[in-house]
């Protein structure tokens, strides 16, 4: 089975031709598109989406993740084996989350081009390396033909915004807007508990707005309401029952918020 | 077969992972996407799609359908067999229409939590709930399997506009505006023809402009001329030939429209 | 193998009744979107993106083109083999670039209503006609029990833009506009270099800016920088690195540009 992650759309003929390369060499390949509506280039959203969707795959899957802004220069396309899954992706961060919290059981630099399309572009390595290199992994190759080992350390960090530690708060960002208008923040639910385990004790806020708890559902409050919930990654989301929560508090990707317990409340509404 | 109908678009990477469960389970289950962008918690507008649907599907097909405002809440997950077809919805009304067209041949409450995911989100039971399900029905389990028996009058009716019958006149609403800006009513043809069978007598008033007759097909007028004409789904639509009717009338969802027949022509233009 | 390529979007459930009528046929068809979001009605955007996608394809994979204004009259359909691809797709220029680039295998007038769904409707050809009689080509049913054989001259030419030779410069246009901005234009790589071989000796002119040389890839100039390069299709696009040169240029499809030797150059930049 191989999943597909790119920033690429739907819009255009990219991904059907990575399919039609795939099948071209691994007819029977299952493939799943996980989501080809990442922001253009953004590296950081793929990398959050990648880490907390691949474990619901089968094992062995192989997880073909293409948000590449360095495609035709000289970065590296890296082949993994992380928590029982394969992964090919560029060298730009995008497999760094994945790497750092588990294990990298096996991790080489691509460089076989017996493995790529003849003629390969300098513009679609979607179609010419990554697609043809997943579809040889699906087939059985095994990664070490893929080109030579490589440290685990020596992986790209990714370039995200990180969680700021204040001393009763913790200060996130917006990491991604999905179709709902929920807003994903990058903020652990793991993390806020080490701040204040009892989620009715937390306030967050966003845009000038304080909001009082966070909430194990939607239906919870009334339709139109806003909410903060732990999202289905695991993540802090901000949520509009039945509603947009992007339009409602005027928030977009990279705003910030603030987690904060209770006790603080009137100095954080003053930051209003 | 798995087909997917949901309000989740493919902005995000819920329907991949709705795969990725199903294929867990499932991994020989072919999974075809109906449609993914039912306007957000548009039951509506779902029910009506899966109605005119799910025919073109092979039999023993199962479809799993997730448009659920109330996801978290305690609304009941059904599972039904019609028409020797099989569905997993949400108890929201979205398979209210089916079942009252067809006999619900089987019918029940889904709460084997054996066949959910382990840890059920409150915000994600498409992941959580519906895909495993669907992926056991393919596998071949019993629905008698999945939870108690359910008496079909039992479930939720379709909170959905009606058509409204004046004297000589149906008053129906767009229920869709599709991709080429067809507006898609609630009109059924053979409504319209217990109000008069001849097409060509027919009249139709939207946003005060006036249609003349039922059309076979958008090429029977002039290019960016207006026309009526009975869509793919057996219902009215408005449409332009090569143009966007909704731009045309400035028409969107929830608009209401007027047949009538042409003798009282005069009395409804005096609407516009 | 069956790709679809289509003008319906993925908004509707037009691609997914296509699909459930493909797989009641040919359970066992591997179905690939191609593309499902050429502009609404542009036939040449699709004839030249199948011209440059098919051969990503295997060999006998089944292509289904519906781009069909004239859905309804009596535009023919056609069945094809070309370069051992099987092609089904309305007579209307959407295979002219193929036939006149390879030779026509065979060529059929589709009309064996045996092949169709049971009562077609006049609107939704893809689903009654074109998926099915695709979906009996993937089961191994000969183009010839499709209808008459048909001389390959007598194919609908496409109405498109043609290139314009000037004496010392080459006039084409934009014909697509991929989901980065990317403009993608209908001059052919072999064909500038027919104009001048030296890619650096080249300039662009479009919407008032003039671009010195065409590129191997993005990265070559600083981001938010524009640049032209022969893009993943082998046509010249014009592209902004991490950028959208939609937006920059101002340009949109159908938008003319010139290709000159830079000998030239101040005449050029007069024109802007």
């Amino acid at each position: 089975m191989i999943s597909l992650l790119t920033d690429f759309g739907l819009q255009d003929e990219y991904v059907g031709l990575m399919k039609g390369v795939i099948l071209s060499i691994a007819p029977q390949a299952r493939i799943v598109d996980l989501c080809h509506h990442i922001d253009p280039q953004d590296v950081v959203q793929a990398a959050y989406l990648l880490q907390s969707s691949f474990s619901y795959f089968p094992e062995q899957t192989v997880h073909i993740a293409v948000v590449d802004p360095g495609v035709g220069t000289e970065r590296a396309v890296l082949g993994a084996r992380i928590a029982d899954h394969l992964f090919v992706a560029p060298d730009n961060g995008l497999l760094a989350p994945l790497a750092k919290t588990f294990a990298c059981q096996q991790l080489v630099r691509v460089e076989n081009s017996a493995c790529f399309l003849d003629g390969v572009s300098r513009t679609f390595h979607g179609r010419d390396i990554f697609a043809p290199v997943g579809a040889y992994l699906t087939n059985g190759l095994a990664l070490s033909e893929l080109g030579p080992e490589m440290a685990g350390e020596r992986i790209q960090p990714l370039d995200m915004p990180s969680v700021q530690a204040h001393a009763q708060a913790l200060e996130g960002r917006i990491i991604a807007v999905d179709r709902f208008g929920n807003l994903i923040t990058n903020l652990r639910q793991e993390r806020i508990q080490t701040l204040e385990p009892t989620e009715a004790a937390v306030e967050i806020g966003l845009k000038g707005h304080l909001l009082s708890g966070i909430y194990a559902t939607y239906g919870q409050v009334p339709p139109q309401s806003p909410l903060a919930l732990v999202g289905s990654r695991g993540y802090l989301e901000i949520a509009v029952n039945q509603g947009d929560a992007s339009r409602y508090f005027g928030a977009d990707k990279g705003d910030s918020l603030w987690v904060s317990r209770k006790a603080i409340q009137a100095g954080a509404s003053s930051r209003s």
